[in-house]
């Protein structure tokens, strides 16, 4: 499933997949603007309120008590800021989401649309709207660090300031919020996790020994869940639970609910009764005193003593450290070491896919089935999916929404189907489906493109360029210290030689048992600051194309980078390439083998090949025979 | 020839290409370290002095009285900074330059070998070293602006500070310092410029108008010889002149030598004494004058009026500007304009790579003749080269050094023959010339490796893999708005599969009689803020192959930017590729015909086609005969 960070789309693109009507925010927005100048809040009125998008661990799925945004303008989608001022409301957000925000608020706020030229930034828009000196207003704990930077120096430019305030005023007015969740924790034992948090945290303390760093406040929950071998469900499809950790070299702070840690599965495998050595000894407090134990570690540091902190932890956090101690990183050593999958990991994703392959197998042995029959549609095939997947070992949930998309909803690339625009499966028209699960032993995401007729010459043309880009990538042989934003062009080339694209990233990394999309590697033609591709590490394949109005198409495996075998050496530097994990076959109706090279068939039998013989034995085991037949049937070599 | 930004090479590679006896340095340090304490430049003493490798315009080459860093420590590189304190003396340079500058400074200096680990940075070395409260000096004239503030930043945290020492101390003890250069401007007509430098003057105002800037402060040599269609020879090889210019939008202020002014066809061609409207009028300052002068423009500003600065401007000048009126920028428009060639510099730049290819294709028939005498060598092939340029048309000079290497020399990148270093020419090794021009039309570079015996089959593969790497960048095709460095993959896939890959960029833009490297576009890995590619640009597409202490091959053309035409147009974007202007024959006995698809033999072919088409009419125009056969014999297609 794509990254958010990766597309780019115009609105054309989304259209029909939200609730239509806007919601009304007039008495919203009186109150809103009444808890600006109220004192109970805050020491002076302010003039402008901000409302960012995300949660205080700047999560990209998030749960609904963090939905502020969404609740005082309406507008849904993932990303997107409010401004609310005396005078005016406005939404700032991306060519994803233009129609769709403009339909889901109402007239008293304006629809400000990033990446036009005429937009102004939210900087300069504050400055042109408001009084001379003016306060604006916004809750730290869930501004970024470097937002509020930028935005404080912008303000107070012009004369203006930002103030932190520390009651989010949303929170302040909206009466049925939902309460935090607070979700049971799952433990991993080292069959699951292949290392002890023990050994995990020990690892952390080397590389901060290494940097001469004390402490490392870790704010990112998957990061969190990573380390202590946990797992929560408090926001859907990310296995996550809220909290905070500071780790010292010699202590470790867990800020989580207290009720969570009750569970005797939990006090043991966090050694809370019996800790077997004082350095591993977790002290636990509860999620809302992360601010006063940071101070008071704070309070305590030696002169030069540095701790290490994200610099998209929030500005709440972030400002606790004094400047001096404070040591701001683009990616946490955790995000590094999660991101290098260990053996026992690798071996967890590769079964956790062998048994998504036989969810997708049945899915469209059934599919082959019951399509003439016209009455699959794309939620029905959603449902089928989930309803598959979950009878196979450790299912857990889904790892995101299905992207279920018949035809010209094929073409929208965020398209989630609901009841409004949901499509039939048909004999005539390309379907697309790109889904996911969580397994116990790893995390999945697969899209395939299939075609239940005759696909037509161009569809298939298409499909075939996108096949080579997919290929390109993933038989791609490159050296060790290569970023993934190097390998992006090849999944393109076949593409732009006709003078077609796709608008969004190649691949993103992906947890296992845990976050579907996670740093820091990944494959886009948007230059971020990613770390070099290393062996272990797990990312998506999947470039697509799209044509408005007509169809998509996407091929996504999940793939694992491995060392490759190459005739010379240079410079003893090594080299990598990628082990597909997903095995779900490719259809070959939709391709136009005139148009692969020798070496593109030969990657197709192979995988083909692979395929049959490893999601075929367990087939086999499971006794799925009308799969079985089907992915025989599907992994005939093409010649 | 490779820019300097783009390579990272290990020192192995680096050997006997200067002069080895260190510089004896201890009378000049204490005449240093007597100035860093002297009232007469400063009112009180610094405890540490930076000496930086530039000039006052951040180029790539300097002028004799620029190279202060090798005046005070000996080692003449093209990057490295020294600093001296009243105890130490360091220099920091890169991997490139680590012999040579251990091998060129005496014991009174400490070599940082930049990018290795253990190496501090020349703030932490400072900090380390400096008793409490040090102040550091600098010249603010040969510092760039984010540098300085950097650095000033990284002291004053540590309670030091950073000063701007007015009179530079190292000129201050340079008893023979040669003067700046003040060479014989000259004046490009319509005829090469394409626009005169009163449209280009109007169309700058128009950008500066579209950001609302009132001023644009010029600090770049090859932007103001470019903007004002004037040319010198102040800087080897780079037909520059040491000017600034400030532009408003009704006042244009040049500061120049005033003697260069006096030549009337300069006066003419500026319309000094008979301007045709007052807007087009340029006033005169010398060269220095540009602070006192900006000073002034600066105070008289109205409250929101902007100017212009490259943020890769002198510390000095940028500093002169207020901070609220000051917009620093990364590019700046003239920068742009001129990597966008005009229909008269596109013309004139082929003309120039067709008159550079008639005196290649004299030179390698001659080489055939000649070198089976045995007494070529490296030094005599650059002169022969240099010579048969000089018979052409508009010749004005060489764009760089010769690189002129024979077997194990062609290892070392940046190689250039020196006699106690110069190998002969033979049929048993291979050999590689990068090289180029300057004309009044166009600039040149070109690289092409060749062997005058029978290479053996890793050289012959080895060149292959370059080859196709260079094919696939030229034949790219790839979506308007896409950036260089995007393309850079695409010439090391082949490199790749094999294990194999060359440590520096594939391509740099390319001026027009102007300097060889040019932004702000280019083909590198390494991601920088490049622009993206526009039909007109300008670049080099030049991968290469270096096996230490045996052969070095690299192919470079220069290639313009072009549309392509496609079979499908995604979103209206339109496509672009490359058209070749180095006309140069690539020796087929180098290339391995059963590693090229038939796509890339079908380039060959084409291209070579070309070379015999295009130059074979000029060279029969100029009757070189042995030229003409040896370019027929060179071009036959391949089968």
């Amino acid at each position: 499933m794509l990254s958010n960070c990766g597309s780019s789309l115009s609105n054309e693109t989304v259209r029909f997949i939200y609730a239509m009507s806007p919601k009304i925010t007039v008495e919203l927005l009186r109150q809103l603007r009444q808890a600006m100048k109220n004192s109970k809040y805050i020491t002076e009125p302010i003039q402008a309120y901000i409302v960012p998008s995300g949660d205080a661990h700047q999560s990209e799925y998030i749960a609904p008590c963090d939905r502020r945004r969404e609740f005082i303008c309406g507008f849904n989608g993932s990303a997107g800021t409010a401004i609310v001022t005396e005078q005016h409301a406005a939404l700032w957000t991306d060519g994803r989401y233009f129609l769709q925000a403009s339909q889901q608020m109402d007239n008293n706020w304006t629809l400000m649309k990033m990446g036009l030229k005429e937009t102004p930034s939210q900087e300069d828009w504050l400055i042109s709207v408001l009084p001379e000196n003016s306060k604006v207003g916004v809750d730290p704990w869930i501004i970024a660090a470097d937002q509020w930077k930028n935005m404080s120096k912008a303000l107070s430019n012009a004369g203006h300031s930002l103030v932190a305030v520390k009651d989010n005023l949303i929170d302040a007015i909206w009466e049925d919020r939902p309460p935090r969740p607070s979700t049971k924790l799952i433990t991993l034992g080292l069959k699951y996790a292949g290392l002890t948090w023990q050994d995990k945290v020990t690892a952390l303390r080397g590389k901060m020994a290494e940097r001469k760093i004390s402490w490392f406040v870790v704010t990112a929950l998957d990061e969190i869940a990573w380390l202590f071998n946990l797992r929560g469900s408090d926001i859907e499809y990310n296995p996550v639970f809220f909290a905070y950790a500071i780790i010292g070299i010699s202590s470790i702070k867990l800020f989580v609910d207290s009720k969570r840690l009750l569970h005797p599965a939990v006090r043991e495998h966090l050694e809370l009764d019996s800790p077997s050595k004082s350095e591993l000894t977790i002290q636990c407090f509860s999620y809302e005193s992360v601010y006063t134990e940071l101070q008071a570690v704070c309070v305590a540091l030696a002169p030069k003593e540095k701790m290490w902190i994200c610099d998209k932890a929030s500005c709440a956090l972030t400002q606790v450290i004094p400047k001096a101690h404070r040591s701001a990183i683009p990616y946490t050593p955790l995000c590094l070491a999660k991101a290098v999958k260990n053996p026992t990991e690798i071996q967890g994703m590769k079964m956790a896919h062998i048994k998504d392959a036989v969810a997708l197998c049945e899915l469209f042995a059934w599919l082959e089935k019951e399509i003439p029959k016209g009455k699959v549609t794309e939620i029905s095939v959603a449902d089928k999916a989930e309803e598959l997947r979950s009878q196979q070992k450790d299912f857990v949930g889904l790892s995101f929404p299905t992207i279920s998309s018949v035809g010209p909803n094929g073409a929208i690339i965020h398209y989630r189907p609901l009841p409004e625009t949901n499509r039939t499966l048909s004999l005539n028209e390309v379907y697309l489906i790109d889904s996911g699960a969580q397994y116990l032993d790893g995390t999945t995401d697969v899209t395939r493109t299939v075609h239940f007729g005759t696909p037509s010459d161009y569809e298939k043309e298409c499909f075939t360029y996108v096949l080579k880009g997919h290929i390109a990538v993933s038989a791609a042989v490159f050296p060790n210290g290569t970023k993934g934003h190097l390998l992006d062009s090849f999944a393109r080339a076949s593409l732009w030689d006709s003078g077609l694209d796709y608008l969004h990233g190649t691949g993103h990394g992906v947890g296992c048992f845990l976050n579907v999309h996670e740093g820091p590697c990944g494959i886009s033609y948007k230059t971020f600051a990613d770390e070099p591709l290393e062996a272990g590490m797990i990312v998506s394949d999947e470039p697509g194309y799209y044509e408005d109005g007509s169809f998509g198409i996407r091929l996504e495996n999940v793939v694992l980078v491995i060392p490759a075998k190459t005739k010379y050496n240079y410079r003893n530097r090594g080299s990598l390439t990628f082990e597909p994990l997903t095995l779900v076959p490719i259809q070959l109706k939709m391709i136009n083998t005139d148009l692969l090279t020798q070496k593109e068939r030969d990657w197709v039998n192979d995988y083909h090949r692979k395929c049959r013989e490893t999601v075929g034995a367990e087939l086999e085991r499971q006794a799925r025979k009308v799969a079985l037949d089907w992915l025989i049937q599907e992994t005939q070599p093409i010649v």
